[in-house]
């Protein structure tokens, strides 16, 4: 498939007109977007996106909890659908691309095939889930969970936002509701999600896709070393149980093994609090977090367990308690290597600069997956900035990015 | 000099009664002690003092700034003073014992000797230094400070406490005012501290005296580690500049090289304030804290200034900016060799269980010393707990700390 400079510039008009316009609406003063679930922008959004899906002759569905769904059928083989699509949803705060630039690439890659190539074989789908982020009420992927029937109602029931709306009061006002029952579709032959890196990989390796292979599993702790607050000044170093000596130890330990081994592992030490924080007083205890990601479930669990293994050897050394949670276990998702070869190969053809990868980051497609064929496409992220409202990526790199999902839409819905 | 029952029975009934009596002046309703400089309970505290030193004939004077003096003249060399004594006020919801347990042991022994012994050949002085916590106003050893001439007026006259009362009209209120001009007495041939250790070295070890032949010097930092915060998923390992790992090799490094060295060094990472503190964002700063003390003045600039080099060269290895801010630096004192020695050898006669040992926290001694010959006894603290209503002493060891103090003080003014 060749593109031509026409083409491009149709779809850098379409993807330009509906970023800014999806990016009006609950757009805050501080310049960023803050769009969350069963909010009235986010309703507004959902209307948005449907009325562009009927203005090029898609039919459109809400389901019952408010996914958005914009078909074009097929007409060889009517039972297979091709999908694509993201989320409507942002978090506090956000940028204008997480999320809604994957609804827009879908949307408009959909137009640009049907102008061009008229009715597809298979029918062409777009989704335009109600929520990802997690940023309105504490659960996450209501959306896509919803829409591949593994969603627990039991879970959100008697929750609320931080300002008290209960979340069935909220679905309700909107005009939404639980599904009646959990079920899941068995026409879905494909799924493809654009979206940013929120990484910055391909900036730094001059790059302008990222094909998608795999979603990195990731396991978060919580780790309490207890050792015994003293005076820094009277306490001999051989009587003490320093929180924060264990602390450093295990940290650099864990730290220096994890380079060593390098990429697709990353560790993270993000928080520390210790008690009771006091310049002259030898730190009696200390929590700090650890989230580790990997692509292979096997490692994930080993390397883990061999940490695991490591701090409580270190605090027994050092004469410290030590309490560790993990309350965070999400297992590596594998993502569909026949399209990923495919958009590769699409890839390829174009010239494009670009890299199979995997996300660090959580997306839809992780739930997907498991149900349906799925991959992913990337586009860089400037600075590998995300959930802020510097999020960005070049204009001409968002539409290379609608370019190569049109096109692989095109060998998936049409060939 | 011979001790017998009856005599320390004499001592601790003084001993218990007067710390009964301070310990009600101040008593806060959480079991523990207030009394800071100039409030009424402060000088309700000193009026004690000065009553219970005129009850057995002492004539008593208070200085400028609240300095409360009991002298008994000497015999034959009436203008050598031997003196003792220590601060009368307290910390926040302090304990019953530290600085004000001083107080009572050198009035106690006094008594004690001139009940027994009559006169001195050297007058022999108490002081109850006004102020030495720096708990009230930010400033400390205000009563030492003005006792051996060294006060900056200029540091207090416009500082206030936490409820904005000015430190100049708290003292006035009570009837107290700068002296005119800082001067130093020439009489003063030595000065005797006694206090609670404050740590649990004397406790650990089954000693009831300790003898103080030095108080550590101390250098205190704060060290800001500058990295760049991450996507805890997105960014490589080898992309990151994590500034708690970099802080965790330092700790590490720099406790691990304490911990070679060994006493009289400690060495303390006290405070920890990362940034974002996020468990899934790579720490882009963090600021911590360093205290560092020990007792001789050349090895604690010489291994701080190892440390900072150690510091900068890690701070280097993993791509992270360092800012090394050294905010207190205070060089050891070391005591009179010669008092020292008398102590001993008056334990050593009365077979008391001691050790030659330094103070790893600041007392008015410090300021003292460099003026006149002067040394300390302390005595065990149960758990080392101090600044605290737990603060505690087994009693049969208070009452030997002040037989040991009368036995010294015996030596250096009757002999």
């Amino acid at each position: 498939m060749t593109t031509d400079k026409t083409v491009n510039s149709e779809i850098a008009k379409n993807v330009d007109e509906r970023l800014k316009a999806l990016s009006s609406i609950g757009s805050d003063p501080t310049g960023g977007m803050t769009r969350l679930l069963y909010t009235d922008s986010w309703l507004q959004a959902q209307k948005y996106v449907k009325q562009q899906m009927e203005s090029f002759g898609m039919t459109t569905q809400f389901d019952e909890v408010g996914n958005l769904f914009g078909r074009i059928e097929g007409t060889d083989l009517p039972d297979e659908t091709i999908m694509s699509g993201s989320h409507i949803d942002t978090v506090v705060n956000g940028g204008k691309l997480d999320g809604q630039f994957g609804v827009v690439a879908s949307l408009t890659a959909a137009q640009y095939l049907l102008e061009k190539y008229g009715q597809p074989r298979r029918a062409l789908e777009v989704i335009s889930m109600a929520e990802e982020e997690g940023s309105r009420f504490p659960m996450a992927f209501w959306g896509s969970k919803n829409f591949v029937g593994v969603a627990n109602d039991d879970e959100v029931k008697d929750i609320a936002d931080a300002e008290g709306n209960k979340f069935v009061d909220e679905m309700h006002r909107q005009g939404f509701d639980f599904k009646p029952k959990q079920t899941r579709r068995d026409d879905i032959k494909a799924f493809v999600e654009e979206h940013i890196e929120q990484g910055d990989i391909l900036e730094h390796e001059h790059e302008q896709i990222g094909i998608v292979n795999n979603i990195a599993g990731q396991r978060r702790y919580n780790i309490t070393l207890k050792g015994e607050a003293n005076h820094a000044g009277t306490t001999p170093l051989s009587y003490r149980h320093d929180a924060v000596y264990g602390m450093s130890k295990i940290i650099s330990k864990a730290l220096d093994r994890a380079h060593e081994i390098g990429d697709p592992l990353v560790l993270t030490f993000g928080k520390v609090a210790v008690k009771p924080n006091t310049v002259n007083v030898v730190p009696g205890e200390v929590l700090f977090t650890m989230d580790c990601r990997h692509t292979d479930a096997e490692f994930l669990v080993n390397f883990t367990q061999e940490l695991e293994e490591m701090m409580k050897a270190t605090a027994k050394e050092q004469g410290l308690g030590i309490d560790i949670d993990l309350w965070m276990d999400e297992a590596p998702v594998p993502l569909n290597d026949e399209i990923v070869a495919t958009i590769e190969k699409e890839a390829k053809a174009e010239g494009y600069k670009y890299r199979i990868m995997h996300s660090g980051a959580g997306h839809d497609s992780q739930v997907i997956a498991p149900f349906y064929p799925t991959a992913m496409i990337f586009v860089p992220s400037i600075d590998g900035i995300s959930h802020n409202p510097a999020e960005d990526t070049p204009f001409e790199d968002l539409v290379t990015g609608v370019q190569l999902l049109a096109d692989t839409l095109y060998q998936l819905a049409y060939k």
